[in-house]
Protein backbone atom coordinates (compact mmCIF):
# COMPACT_ATOMS: atom_id res chain seq x y z
CA UNK A 1 0.00 0.00 0.00
CA UNK A 2 1.59 3.56 -0.67
CA UNK A 3 2.14 5.88 1.84
CA UNK A 4 0.07 9.22 0.84
CA UNK A 5 0.71 12.29 2.62
CA UNK A 6 -1.06 15.19 3.80
CA UNK A 7 -0.61 18.39 4.15
CA UNK A 8 -2.90 21.32 6.44
CA UNK A 9 -2.79 25.23 5.18
CA UNK A 10 -4.65 27.29 7.60
CA UNK A 11 -5.32 31.12 6.34
CA UNK A 12 -6.45 33.71 8.88
CA UNK A 13 -4.90 36.69 10.59
CA UNK A 14 -7.40 35.92 13.72
CA UNK A 15 -5.39 32.71 14.21
CA UNK A 16 -1.63 34.53 14.67
CA UNK A 17 -3.16 37.49 16.30
CA UNK A 18 -4.66 34.90 19.21
CA UNK A 19 -8.00 36.14 18.40
CA UNK A 20 -8.92 32.45 17.69
CA UNK A 21 -8.02 29.26 18.64
CA UNK A 22 -7.77 26.59 15.91
CA UNK A 23 -8.76 23.44 16.26
CA UNK A 24 -9.43 22.30 12.63
CA UNK A 25 -6.28 21.35 12.66
CA UNK A 26 -6.50 18.84 15.62
CA UNK A 27 -9.41 17.49 13.55
CA UNK A 28 -7.88 16.59 10.33
CA UNK A 29 -5.12 15.19 12.34
CA UNK A 30 -7.06 12.65 13.89
CA UNK A 31 -9.60 12.04 10.83
CA UNK A 32 -6.01 11.63 8.57
CA UNK A 33 -4.73 9.13 11.09
CA UNK A 34 -8.07 7.68 11.21
CA UNK A 35 -7.45 6.98 7.38
CA UNK A 36 -4.03 5.67 6.88
CA UNK A 37 -2.92 9.26 5.39
CA UNK A 38 0.33 10.65 6.80
CA UNK A 39 -0.07 14.35 8.30
CA UNK A 40 3.49 16.14 7.42
CA UNK A 41 2.62 19.04 8.50
CA UNK A 42 0.67 21.82 9.37
CA UNK A 43 1.42 26.28 8.40
CA UNK A 44 -1.05 29.08 9.97
CA UNK A 45 -0.76 31.90 7.31
CA UNK A 46 -2.15 35.37 7.48
CA UNK A 47 -4.65 36.79 4.67
CA UNK A 48 -1.66 37.80 2.44
CA UNK A 49 -1.74 36.73 -1.34
CA UNK A 50 1.58 36.10 -2.35
CA UNK A 51 2.12 34.03 0.88
CA UNK A 52 -0.81 31.97 0.40
CA UNK A 53 0.32 31.20 -3.19
CA UNK A 54 3.92 30.38 -2.02
CA UNK A 55 3.32 28.16 0.36
CA UNK A 56 -0.04 25.84 -1.21
CA UNK A 57 2.53 25.92 -4.32
CA UNK A 58 5.41 24.67 -2.09
CA UNK A 59 2.95 22.12 -0.20
CA UNK A 60 1.10 20.87 -3.16
CA UNK A 61 4.27 19.55 -5.05
CA UNK A 62 5.35 17.76 -1.98
CA UNK A 63 2.39 16.19 -0.56
CA UNK A 64 -0.42 14.08 -1.55
CA UNK A 65 -3.34 15.91 -0.50
CA UNK A 66 -3.16 19.73 1.07
CA UNK A 67 -6.00 20.88 2.92
CA UNK A 68 -6.67 24.85 3.69
CA UNK A 69 -9.13 26.22 5.56
CA UNK A 70 -10.33 29.68 6.15
CA UNK A 71 -10.59 32.86 3.97
CA UNK A 72 -13.53 31.51 0.98
CA UNK A 73 -16.48 33.98 2.87
CA UNK A 74 -18.37 37.03 0.89
CA UNK A 75 -16.06 40.04 2.53
CA UNK A 76 -12.88 41.93 1.32
CA UNK A 77 -10.87 39.69 3.55
CA UNK A 78 -11.59 36.34 2.01
CA UNK A 79 -9.05 35.68 -0.64
CA UNK A 80 -8.10 32.10 -0.65
CA UNK A 81 -10.12 31.51 -4.01
CA UNK A 82 -8.35 34.09 -5.73
CA UNK A 83 -5.16 33.08 -4.32
CA UNK A 84 -5.80 29.50 -5.47
CA UNK A 85 -6.41 30.26 -8.77
CA UNK A 86 -3.37 32.36 -9.26
CA UNK A 87 -1.40 29.50 -7.52
CA UNK A 88 -2.54 27.32 -9.84
CA UNK A 89 -2.63 30.04 -12.51
CA UNK A 90 -6.33 29.38 -14.34
CA UNK A 91 -8.97 32.12 -14.50
CA UNK A 92 -11.65 32.34 -11.76
CA UNK A 93 -14.82 33.38 -12.37
CA UNK A 94 -18.85 32.28 -11.19
CA UNK A 95 -19.51 28.81 -11.21
CA UNK A 96 -22.93 27.68 -12.45
CA UNK A 97 -23.72 25.09 -9.75
CA UNK A 98 -22.54 26.83 -7.21
CA UNK A 99 -24.54 29.78 -8.23
CA UNK A 100 -27.80 28.17 -8.58
CA UNK A 101 -27.58 26.25 -4.84
CA UNK A 102 -26.65 29.68 -3.38
CA UNK A 103 -29.45 31.30 -4.99
CA UNK A 104 -32.18 28.67 -3.97
CA UNK A 105 -30.66 28.78 -1.07
CA UNK A 106 -31.51 32.96 -0.65
CA UNK A 107 -34.52 32.68 -2.05
CA UNK A 108 -35.90 30.72 0.81
CA UNK A 109 -34.34 32.61 3.20
CA UNK A 110 -35.72 36.26 1.34
CA UNK A 111 -31.80 37.12 1.14
CA UNK A 112 -31.03 39.42 -1.85
CA UNK A 113 -27.94 37.97 -4.10
CA UNK A 114 -25.36 40.93 -4.36
CA UNK A 115 -22.08 40.94 -5.97
CA UNK A 116 -20.30 40.09 -2.39
CA UNK A 117 -22.57 37.49 -1.67
CA UNK A 118 -21.83 35.92 -5.15
CA UNK A 119 -17.98 36.47 -4.13
CA UNK A 120 -18.83 32.92 -2.80
CA UNK A 121 -19.84 31.34 -5.69
CA UNK A 122 -16.39 32.44 -7.62
CA UNK A 123 -14.74 28.92 -8.37
CA UNK A 124 -11.10 28.50 -10.21
CA UNK A 125 -11.61 26.78 -13.67
CA UNK A 126 -11.34 23.14 -13.33
CA UNK A 127 -11.94 23.10 -9.98
CA UNK A 128 -14.79 20.67 -8.39
CA UNK A 129 -17.23 21.92 -5.50
CA UNK A 130 -17.30 20.51 -2.37
CA UNK A 131 -20.70 20.31 -0.16
CA UNK A 132 -21.62 22.95 2.46
CA UNK A 133 -24.44 21.43 4.32
CA UNK A 134 -24.56 23.98 6.55
CA UNK A 135 -24.39 27.17 4.78
CA UNK A 136 -24.30 26.03 1.20
CA UNK A 137 -21.53 27.93 -0.16
CA UNK A 138 -19.56 25.75 -1.10
CA UNK A 139 -15.55 24.60 -0.80
CA UNK A 140 -13.54 23.19 -3.69
CA UNK A 141 -11.04 20.58 -5.05
CA UNK A 142 -8.23 22.21 -7.50
CA UNK A 143 -6.22 18.91 -8.29
CA UNK A 144 -4.98 17.67 -5.07
CA UNK A 145 -5.99 20.97 -2.90
CA UNK A 146 -8.61 20.98 -0.88
CA UNK A 147 -10.58 24.71 -0.02
CA UNK A 148 -12.36 24.34 3.30
CA UNK A 149 -14.33 26.99 4.91
CA UNK A 150 -12.86 28.11 8.15
CA UNK A 151 -15.79 28.13 10.61
CA UNK A 152 -15.46 24.50 12.47
CA UNK A 153 -18.52 23.60 11.84
CA UNK A 154 -18.96 23.79 8.31
CA UNK A 155 -15.13 22.65 7.79
CA UNK A 156 -15.81 19.47 9.63
CA UNK A 157 -18.96 18.40 7.48
CA UNK A 158 -16.45 18.96 4.45
CA UNK A 159 -13.53 17.33 5.25
CA UNK A 160 -15.78 14.16 6.15
CA UNK A 161 -17.66 14.41 3.09
CA UNK A 162 -13.83 14.54 1.54
CA UNK A 163 -12.15 11.84 3.64
CA UNK A 164 -14.47 9.16 2.57
CA UNK A 165 -13.74 10.00 -1.18
CA UNK A 166 -9.86 9.71 -0.58
CA UNK A 167 -8.09 6.14 -1.08
CA UNK A 168 -7.15 4.65 2.55
CA UNK A 169 -3.97 4.07 3.22
CA UNK A 170 -2.35 1.82 5.96
CA UNK A 171 -3.75 3.07 9.06
CA UNK A 172 -1.39 3.61 11.89
CA UNK A 173 -2.42 2.20 14.84
CA UNK A 174 -1.51 2.80 18.65
CA UNK A 175 -0.75 1.69 22.21
CA UNK A 176 -0.48 3.79 24.90
CA UNK A 177 -0.13 3.22 28.70
CA UNK A 178 0.26 5.87 31.30
CA UNK A 179 2.17 5.57 34.46
CA UNK A 180 3.39 7.12 37.24
CA UNK A 181 7.05 7.54 36.49
CA UNK A 182 8.95 10.47 35.57
CA UNK A 183 10.64 10.63 31.84
CA UNK A 184 13.92 10.00 33.33
CA UNK A 185 13.46 6.73 34.81
CA UNK A 186 11.78 5.23 31.73
CA UNK A 187 14.21 6.87 29.27
CA UNK A 188 17.03 3.92 28.91
CA UNK A 189 14.41 1.28 29.09
CA UNK A 190 12.38 2.70 26.22
CA UNK A 191 15.57 3.94 23.87
CA UNK A 192 16.38 0.54 24.34
CA UNK A 193 12.72 -0.96 23.39
CA UNK A 194 13.07 1.46 20.52
CA UNK A 195 15.77 -0.10 19.09
CA UNK A 196 14.85 -3.30 19.46
CA UNK A 197 11.74 -2.23 17.81
CA UNK A 198 13.58 0.55 15.11
CA UNK A 199 10.03 0.35 12.74
CA UNK A 200 7.77 1.01 15.58
CA UNK A 201 7.53 4.93 16.21
CA UNK A 202 7.85 4.76 20.39
CA UNK A 203 6.91 8.36 21.65
CA UNK A 204 7.17 9.89 25.36
CA UNK A 205 4.58 12.55 26.84
CA UNK A 206 4.98 13.76 30.26
CA UNK A 207 1.43 15.89 31.28
CA UNK A 208 -0.69 16.17 34.32
CA UNK A 209 -3.46 13.91 35.18
CA UNK A 210 -5.64 14.46 38.08
CA UNK A 211 -3.09 16.90 39.30
CA UNK A 212 0.28 14.71 39.24
CA UNK A 213 2.99 14.67 36.65
CA UNK A 214 2.17 11.48 34.71
CA UNK A 215 4.02 9.67 31.57
CA UNK A 216 1.99 8.50 28.91
CA UNK A 217 4.10 5.86 26.67
CA UNK A 218 2.86 5.24 22.69
CA UNK A 219 4.04 3.04 20.16
CA UNK A 220 2.55 3.74 16.89
CA UNK A 221 2.77 1.24 14.06
CA UNK A 222 1.22 -0.08 10.85
CA UNK A 223 1.77 -3.34 12.45
CA UNK A 224 -0.82 -5.00 14.91
CA UNK A 225 1.38 -7.92 15.97
CA UNK A 226 4.36 -5.53 16.29
CA UNK A 227 2.09 -3.78 18.71
CA UNK A 228 0.53 -6.24 20.78
CA UNK A 229 4.51 -6.91 21.22
CA UNK A 230 4.94 -3.43 22.46
CA UNK A 231 2.54 -3.02 24.68
CA UNK A 232 3.19 -5.73 26.69
CA UNK A 233 6.63 -4.67 26.46
CA UNK A 234 5.78 -1.27 27.81
CA UNK A 235 3.73 -2.80 30.51
CA UNK A 236 7.04 -4.82 32.06
CA UNK A 237 9.54 -1.84 31.19
CA UNK A 238 7.37 0.55 33.72
CA UNK A 239 6.65 -2.50 36.38
CA UNK A 240 10.28 -3.65 35.93
CA UNK A 241 11.22 0.15 36.82
CA UNK A 242 9.34 0.09 39.70
CA UNK A 243 6.08 2.04 38.51
CA UNK A 244 2.59 1.63 38.19
CA UNK A 245 0.36 1.56 35.53
CA UNK A 246 -2.47 4.11 35.56
CA UNK A 247 -4.37 3.65 32.12
CA UNK B 1 9.64 52.12 15.72
CA UNK B 2 10.56 49.05 13.59
CA UNK B 3 8.51 45.56 12.78
CA UNK B 4 9.58 42.94 14.67
CA UNK B 5 8.16 39.71 13.56
CA UNK B 6 8.34 36.09 14.55
CA UNK B 7 7.51 32.58 13.60
CA UNK B 8 6.56 29.63 15.45
CA UNK B 9 7.74 25.99 15.04
CA UNK B 10 5.95 23.34 16.56
CA UNK B 11 7.67 20.00 16.99
CA UNK B 12 5.79 16.88 17.86
CA UNK B 13 4.26 14.11 16.64
CA UNK B 14 1.63 13.98 18.97
CA UNK B 15 0.35 17.13 17.40
CA UNK B 16 0.26 15.92 13.69
CA UNK B 17 -1.26 12.86 14.73
CA UNK B 18 -4.26 14.45 16.21
CA UNK B 19 -3.60 12.58 19.99
CA UNK B 20 -2.94 16.37 21.26
CA UNK B 21 -4.87 19.94 20.58
CA UNK B 22 -1.98 22.33 20.53
CA UNK B 23 -2.41 25.37 22.39
CA UNK B 24 1.03 26.93 22.52
CA UNK B 25 0.29 28.94 19.11
CA UNK B 26 -2.68 30.42 20.42
CA UNK B 27 -0.80 31.38 24.21
CA UNK B 28 2.32 32.70 21.82
CA UNK B 29 -0.13 34.77 19.38
CA UNK B 30 -1.87 36.12 22.44
CA UNK B 31 1.93 37.59 24.35
CA UNK B 32 3.18 38.28 20.99
CA UNK B 33 0.41 40.42 20.14
CA UNK B 34 0.86 42.11 23.57
CA UNK B 35 3.72 42.62 23.07
CA UNK B 36 3.34 44.38 19.57
CA UNK B 37 5.50 41.90 17.78
CA UNK B 38 3.66 40.33 14.21
CA UNK B 39 3.40 36.70 14.28
CA UNK B 40 4.02 35.76 10.58
CA UNK B 41 3.77 32.31 10.46
CA UNK B 42 3.20 28.94 12.73
CA UNK B 43 4.33 25.75 11.62
CA UNK B 44 4.28 22.33 13.45
CA UNK B 45 6.30 19.76 12.12
CA UNK B 46 6.98 16.07 13.16
CA UNK B 47 10.07 14.56 15.04
CA UNK B 48 12.46 14.02 12.32
CA UNK B 49 15.68 15.69 12.24
CA UNK B 50 16.19 17.01 8.38
CA UNK B 51 12.82 18.62 8.75
CA UNK B 52 13.05 20.47 11.90
CA UNK B 53 16.74 21.49 11.31
CA UNK B 54 15.57 23.50 7.27
CA UNK B 55 12.64 24.47 9.34
CA UNK B 56 14.42 26.53 11.79
CA UNK B 57 17.18 27.62 9.35
CA UNK B 58 14.26 28.37 6.84
CA UNK B 59 11.98 30.41 9.58
CA UNK B 60 15.44 32.34 11.85
CA UNK B 61 16.58 33.83 8.54
CA UNK B 62 13.32 35.63 7.96
CA UNK B 63 12.13 36.47 11.53
CA UNK B 64 13.19 38.85 14.18
CA UNK B 65 12.63 35.66 16.48
CA UNK B 66 11.65 32.30 16.35
CA UNK B 67 10.00 30.35 18.54
CA UNK B 68 9.98 26.32 18.90
CA UNK B 69 8.06 24.32 21.25
CA UNK B 70 8.22 20.39 22.27
CA UNK B 71 11.19 18.18 21.88
CA UNK B 72 13.36 19.17 24.77
CA UNK B 73 12.92 15.85 27.68
CA UNK B 74 15.36 13.16 28.20
CA UNK B 75 13.69 10.49 26.16
CA UNK B 76 14.95 9.25 22.58
CA UNK B 77 12.26 10.61 20.71
CA UNK B 78 13.59 14.59 22.30
CA UNK B 79 16.14 15.60 19.49
CA UNK B 80 15.23 19.36 19.49
CA UNK B 81 18.51 20.13 21.04
CA UNK B 82 20.45 18.43 18.34
CA UNK B 83 18.78 19.19 15.90
CA UNK B 84 19.34 23.09 16.71
CA UNK B 85 22.57 22.80 17.02
CA UNK B 86 23.03 21.06 13.64
CA UNK B 87 21.11 24.06 12.45
CA UNK B 88 23.54 26.52 13.95
CA UNK B 89 26.46 24.03 13.13
CA UNK B 90 27.65 24.36 16.69
CA UNK B 91 28.84 21.41 19.42
CA UNK B 92 26.57 20.07 22.03
CA UNK B 93 27.52 19.57 24.91
CA UNK B 94 26.65 19.29 28.84
CA UNK B 95 26.37 22.84 30.04
CA UNK B 96 27.65 22.94 33.35
CA UNK B 97 24.69 25.35 34.95
CA UNK B 98 22.16 23.72 33.75
CA UNK B 99 23.71 20.11 35.14
CA UNK B 100 24.10 21.97 38.38
CA UNK B 101 20.57 23.32 38.59
CA UNK B 102 19.19 19.72 37.67
CA UNK B 103 21.36 17.95 40.30
CA UNK B 104 20.33 20.32 43.11
CA UNK B 105 16.56 19.45 41.79
CA UNK B 106 16.84 15.79 41.36
CA UNK B 107 19.00 15.67 45.06
CA UNK B 108 16.15 17.18 46.90
CA UNK B 109 13.74 14.62 45.46
CA UNK B 110 16.00 11.90 46.28
CA UNK B 111 16.04 11.43 42.58
CA UNK B 112 18.90 9.69 40.93
CA UNK B 113 21.12 11.41 37.87
CA UNK B 114 21.16 8.66 34.91
CA UNK B 115 22.29 9.64 31.80
CA UNK B 116 19.19 10.13 30.03
CA UNK B 117 18.34 12.62 32.68
CA UNK B 118 21.62 14.93 31.84
CA UNK B 119 20.37 14.69 28.12
CA UNK B 120 18.23 17.74 29.73
CA UNK B 121 21.55 19.81 30.45
CA UNK B 122 23.16 19.11 26.52
CA UNK B 123 22.88 22.51 25.56
CA UNK B 124 24.32 23.53 22.22
CA UNK B 125 27.36 26.29 22.60
CA UNK B 126 27.10 29.44 22.76
CA UNK B 127 23.61 29.28 23.82
CA UNK B 128 22.07 31.63 27.07
CA UNK B 129 19.18 29.36 29.45
CA UNK B 130 15.59 30.07 30.01
CA UNK B 131 14.19 29.33 33.43
CA UNK B 132 12.23 26.49 34.11
CA UNK B 133 10.27 27.37 37.06
CA UNK B 134 8.26 24.52 36.89
CA UNK B 135 10.46 21.45 36.65
CA UNK B 136 14.14 23.12 36.34
CA UNK B 137 15.15 21.26 33.09
CA UNK B 138 16.06 24.71 30.60
CA UNK B 139 14.78 25.82 27.79
CA UNK B 140 17.62 27.85 25.98
CA UNK B 141 18.22 31.01 23.27
CA UNK B 142 20.48 30.25 20.88
CA UNK B 143 20.44 33.64 18.48
CA UNK B 144 17.25 34.78 17.49
CA UNK B 145 16.07 30.83 18.23
CA UNK B 146 14.15 30.31 21.61
CA UNK B 147 13.79 26.83 22.07
CA UNK B 148 11.55 25.53 25.13
CA UNK B 149 9.26 22.72 26.27
CA UNK B 150 5.94 21.48 24.94
CA UNK B 151 3.92 20.69 27.81
CA UNK B 152 1.93 23.96 28.27
CA UNK B 153 2.55 25.04 31.75
CA UNK B 154 6.52 25.34 31.45
CA UNK B 155 6.19 26.32 27.88
CA UNK B 156 4.33 29.29 28.94
CA UNK B 157 6.38 30.29 32.07
CA UNK B 158 9.18 29.92 29.95
CA UNK B 159 7.54 32.20 26.98
CA UNK B 160 6.55 34.74 29.63
CA UNK B 161 10.09 35.31 30.92
CA UNK B 162 11.04 35.36 27.86
CA UNK B 163 8.30 38.10 26.20
CA UNK B 164 9.54 40.83 29.28
CA UNK B 165 12.82 40.65 27.44
CA UNK B 166 12.36 41.32 24.26
CA UNK B 167 12.01 44.99 23.05
CA UNK B 168 8.34 45.99 22.66
CA UNK B 169 6.97 46.62 19.09
CA UNK B 170 4.43 49.03 18.48
CA UNK B 171 0.87 47.46 19.61
CA UNK B 172 -1.53 46.63 16.64
CA UNK B 173 -4.89 47.52 19.16
CA UNK B 174 -8.03 46.58 17.99
CA UNK B 175 -12.24 47.30 18.11
CA UNK B 176 -14.97 44.23 17.36
CA UNK B 177 -18.48 44.89 17.32
CA UNK B 178 -20.78 41.79 16.94
CA UNK B 179 -23.89 41.97 14.92
CA UNK B 180 -26.67 39.61 13.77
CA UNK B 181 -26.20 40.17 10.06
CA UNK B 182 -24.80 37.85 7.68
CA UNK B 183 -21.33 38.69 5.39
CA UNK B 184 -23.19 39.09 2.70
CA UNK B 185 -25.05 42.22 4.21
CA UNK B 186 -22.18 43.75 5.13
CA UNK B 187 -19.76 42.80 2.76
CA UNK B 188 -20.06 46.04 0.64
CA UNK B 189 -19.88 48.29 3.36
CA UNK B 190 -17.51 47.32 5.09
CA UNK B 191 -15.65 46.98 1.45
CA UNK B 192 -15.97 50.22 1.16
CA UNK B 193 -14.53 51.39 4.81
CA UNK B 194 -11.44 49.56 4.54
CA UNK B 195 -10.83 51.60 1.12
CA UNK B 196 -11.57 55.00 2.95
CA UNK B 197 -8.89 53.28 5.82
CA UNK B 198 -6.54 51.35 3.85
CA UNK B 199 -4.08 51.37 6.71
CA UNK B 200 -6.47 49.47 9.23
CA UNK B 201 -6.79 46.05 8.92
CA UNK B 202 -10.69 45.29 8.61
CA UNK B 203 -11.55 41.68 9.27
CA UNK B 204 -14.65 39.81 9.46
CA UNK B 205 -15.18 36.79 11.44
CA UNK B 206 -18.66 34.56 11.31
CA UNK B 207 -19.38 32.10 14.23
CA UNK B 208 -21.98 31.33 16.67
CA UNK B 209 -23.08 32.76 19.74
CA UNK B 210 -25.83 31.53 21.71
CA UNK B 211 -26.64 28.68 19.19
CA UNK B 212 -26.93 31.55 16.18
CA UNK B 213 -25.44 32.68 13.48
CA UNK B 214 -23.33 35.90 14.40
CA UNK B 215 -20.90 38.24 12.08
CA UNK B 216 -17.72 39.54 14.11
CA UNK B 217 -16.01 42.63 12.85
CA UNK B 218 -12.83 43.42 14.04
CA UNK B 219 -10.99 46.55 12.78
CA UNK B 220 -6.87 46.46 13.97
CA UNK B 221 -4.37 49.23 13.62
CA UNK B 222 -1.27 51.08 15.34
CA UNK B 223 -3.30 53.83 15.39
CA UNK B 224 -5.96 54.34 18.19
CA UNK B 225 -7.39 57.48 16.59
CA UNK B 226 -8.08 55.58 13.88
CA UNK B 227 -9.84 52.56 15.67
CA UNK B 228 -11.62 54.90 17.67
CA UNK B 229 -13.21 56.50 13.69
CA UNK B 230 -13.31 52.59 12.89
CA UNK B 231 -15.44 51.72 16.17
CA UNK B 232 -18.48 54.42 15.55
CA UNK B 233 -17.81 53.72 11.50
CA UNK B 234 -18.06 49.94 12.36
CA UNK B 235 -21.39 50.08 14.80
CA UNK B 236 -23.50 53.06 11.90
CA UNK B 237 -22.22 50.60 9.04
CA UNK B 238 -24.57 47.85 11.05
CA UNK B 239 -27.28 50.00 12.05
CA UNK B 240 -28.03 51.70 8.50
CA UNK B 241 -27.66 47.82 7.20
CA UNK B 242 -30.65 47.48 9.58
CA UNK B 243 -28.62 44.99 11.91
CA UNK B 244 -28.09 45.13 15.61
CA UNK B 245 -25.05 45.30 17.88
CA UNK B 246 -24.90 42.37 20.26
CA UNK B 247 -21.46 42.83 21.92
Amino acid sequence: MSIETAAILVIGNEILSGRTQDINIAYMAKGLAGHGIQLREARIVPDVESVIIDTVNALRSENTYVFTTGGIGPTHDDITADCIAKAFDVNIDIHSEAEKRLLAFWKERDIQPNSDRLRMARIPSGAQLIDNPVSVAPGFQKENVYVMAGVPRIMQAMFDSILSTLEQGAIIESVSVTCDLGEGTIAAPLRALQERFPDVDLGSYPGKMDGKFRVTLVGRSHDKKKLEQIDIQLRELIKHAGGSILV
